[in-house]
């Protein structure tokens, strides 16, 4: 598989791994203030998402699915917000969050400027627990072959 | 076509239209900080990727695909960055955005902070006129049945 020294993605999992697929993985950065935020990092180093052949990229994309579907079934958030981005670090991940009217930036995006002080905590307003939506995202994954 | 009352891409087409499908269509939101960005946005009205059933998912990422294939041959960027956030206009549209070391918000997220100010203007920057980007985003749709 190829990897590149000194990135950070290819070295680490990069959060804590919820899923792991031979092309794939599943991590949760674990942001007290986007507590339902995962991403999905191909495991092999490529900077862009058009660098991988187009099955590869589709199963990226059902991966992100995935993802997205719990997210929106567990929590019903205001928005799911899907992003591969990689200017600091060039190894393709998406990032899906899940925004709620009451989140820090809503309705800005998360790298926006904040818009509002969050009491109680975020995992506190969630209708799961993160640790809980760790499980359903794994269960998720589970009949799914081909990663 | 589900359409919602009140909603700008149900009512416009939201920038330069450059090309049309039957199921989608890619505009250019001529922003001058970042000239070389495209948006792919699904007719109909839907929120989320995942409320598009999987062969629309599919095309809709085929359309992201080939918009950043155009940017990436043409202009050679640092990165391309893609996001379907939607907090603002919950109706479904893919930013495709090239990003390149001396824009305005290198490395950070285009919705982050500004880095600097850039002089000569973006446009003038570029290998490829907007207009010229336009044409050869038409020209990859051309072949492509199925939108």
């Amino acid at each position: 598989m190829s990897t590149v020294a000194g990135c950070p993605l290819c070295a680490e999992d990069g959060g804590r791994l919820v899923v792991r697929r031979p092309e794939l993985r599943v991590i949760r950065p674990d942001d007290a203030a986007f507590p339902a935020t995962y991403r999905v990092v191909w495991n092999a180093h490529v900077a862009e998402w058009t660098d991988l052949p187009p099955a590869q990229r589709s199963s990226c994309m059902q991966a992100v699915a995935t993802v997205e579907t719990v997210l929106r079934e567990a929590l019903a958030p205001a928005k799911v917000n899907l992003a591969s981005l990689g200017n600091f670090v060039p190894h393709l991940h998406w990032h899906v969050i899940a925004r709620f009217e009451w989140d820090s930036h809503w309705p800005q995006p998360v790298w926006g400027p904040a818009q509002r002080t969050v009491q109680p905590r975020p995992a506190e307003r969630l209708r799961a627990s993160p640790e809980a939506l760790d499980e359903r995202v794994a269960a998720a994954f589970a009949p799914l072959d081909g990663y």
